[in-house]
């Protein structure tokens, strides 16, 4: 079984983006870790055009049974398994190479959504389970990440490769919340990386251990 | 120009719904203030079954142009008005007839989303020039405000009836979330009853102006 | 019965600040409603300097009974009666004079600490049958909210003037949150000034009617 | 240099209080990391009268140079090193004996409050550079850890032992978050028990380096 596992590279004021670690460090882990399971990494630019390239030259060239795309949820403090994608890009700020696409679909002859087809509820059940804050959410937002979500599942559905894709969203990591200020909360939630790693290494398994059944029909 | 302004009853420990007062209020003000503007409002049901029948029978009895439906969020802080209904229904808790459908389709043979056709735009630019806290939201939740806007979309996609339709969230009032208590926040945020009828106003207003001009083409 | 209804002018990126706006309102409204309560108002300077000197001047010129004194806090939900003033200035920006003590003790020969002598507990079981979000607050801060609460009681337990004095906190007023974002929670929470006018005739009148009897002992 | 460590039974609905846990850890870890520091860690009773009895008996038993109580925050996403204890007793909730005082003195021949005499803006500079979530609190509250920090503080000023003493709050740790639910947020915030292990070794050695030399002065 192959497993694409994609993070983002930094963007805005975060000069550093957990996604990309954590996809990183997840991918080798599991590699290390299950003979059976062929894990393969790569960070996507901030950048609506190239973003697109690279991920289909990943889908091309590596042909994943399965890809879980990683992003960035500044204020979340909880893993975020995202339910759908959008058919739309409206963004509140300018991607990495000066692009801001306002209220455009992403392809206009695709489907106005697609719904992720990761084991959505048994992640979230098997993280809480594992002490893990996790829940479904049913918005990805409308920039990069419902982005690249939206295409996979698209590319899924014309070409079947990926067969199996989704997105799920990671807060803060400690060390970059330290340096924000939220007047309502104080400083924002995070969740530390080696918990991140531990949650995705989590999804991954529970991705390729459904990717045969359906998923778990629990209330969210 | 008619406009049916929906709220919806009490449900799950809420004791009084603002969306039900809301509705009344702006649809009566609406009517007296403006002699160009026919509004009706309807207090639904929290019931999967009993909801849809009543709007079905409203949008037929009524034949509205312009369908704007409001529902509470508890927790915000803010007027959200809804970009997308996905065509899922998944409760966390049953309906009022006790109905929790998990991970179903709304309408099998329905597309996986319809985009609001309220210029949600221009009425968040306008509550925020207003001072009125308010913002895009991109999830209605997948519960009986997801579901109401999805079947208005649908009823208007399939039968032109009504021609414009979306959701439009209200916060708690501040009678209701005195009583309540978050471990981050304290008190959960609210809004006065008298703010939010003069957002939904807004709103209404909003919508008549645009009904036949595109929507504002803003970052969100 | 004579009292004194403090607020600030605007600090920070606060371009109003709604103590002020509250503290007018409240003093006209209850000196027009109630022959029996005589209120006078003031906004103080947003300066450790010139604050002391003002309300030094108003304590001696008026001899206020009673001293409410208020002050607006960002990222509340809810309004907040203090229970106690710490002898310490610790600012995080300076004030509008650029002065920006840290550390300090606001009167080195005074007690390290002061409790209201405002019916807080009475307040808040007021403000809430009333449907407002209210609370007991264990810390004023340690700017000048802290510091006039702190000045105000430290008089009236050498001088005897005023004779019960307190401090509340009020939340951002809409039109304020409206231009600022959490992480966390998006637009932060807000009031509405005509719900805070209302707390705070509330808080006065139940300040006159516990003036000469004491709080209720209920929990916090 | 003797140093004693206190974190807190469970209480209420919290099944498990991290303050315990991380009181043990941090007690046993730097015992063995550092030959100049001889740790001790007990837990106490969320008990008004047990706790006193017991942090007297390891007052005179122990004699500790230094004292660092722990407790849980729930809510927050950071470590909370707090500035001052006030002489007051007001429970929302009964302690685990039944008893629940309601606006009383913890001492009333005590002084109003004590400012911490741990080297707190030393540990909050220091946690911030470690890429931990901390800040300076401005309250304890008025449960059990305003109580241990104020009779701690109030020891220290009548006897001399502990020489210096302070209290931190630590946030609910992600497997308790992950059973919440607020409505603003969702999830609370949760910090991982090893983070809040590396953030009390941290506070430990820095009230130990700066035992003999004041703390720093910089905003808070």
């Amino acid at each position: 079984m192959k497993i694409l596992i994609t993070g983002f590279e930094p963007f805005g004021d975060y000069k550093v983006n957990p996604s990309a670690i954590v996809a990183e460090r997840v991918a080798k882990d599991v590699l290390a870790e299950d003979i059976n399971i062929d894990t393969f990494y790569a960070i996507l630019p901030v950048s609506f055009k190239r973003a697109r390239e690279l991920l289909e030259k990943l889908f091309n060239e590596y042909k994943p049974d399965i890809h879980i795309a990683l992003g960035l949820r500044p204020g979340a403090s909880f893993i975020a398994v995202e339910r759908v994608a959008i058919n739309i890009m409206d963004s509140r700020i300018p991607d990495n190479d000066g692009y801001q696409p306002i209220d455009e679909p992403i392809d206009p002859q695709g489907p106005p959504a697609y719904f992720s087809t990761l084991p959505i509820k048994a992640i979230v059940r098997k993280l809480r389970e594992s002490g893990i804050p996790a829940t479904i959410s049913n918005s990805a937002g409308t920039y990069l990440c419902n982005y690249i979500m939206y295409l996979s599942l698209h590319n899924s559905a014309r070409f079947g490769i990926p067969k199996r894709a989704g997105f799920i969203h990671i807060p803060l990591p400690p060390e970059d919340a330290v340096n924000r200020r939220d007047l309502s909360i104080g400083i924002p939630p995070s969740m530390s990386i080696d918990l991140a790693v531990k949650a995705i290494k989590i999804a991954v398994k529970t991705a390729v251990e459904y990717f045969n059944k359906p998923d778990e029909r629990v209330p969210p």
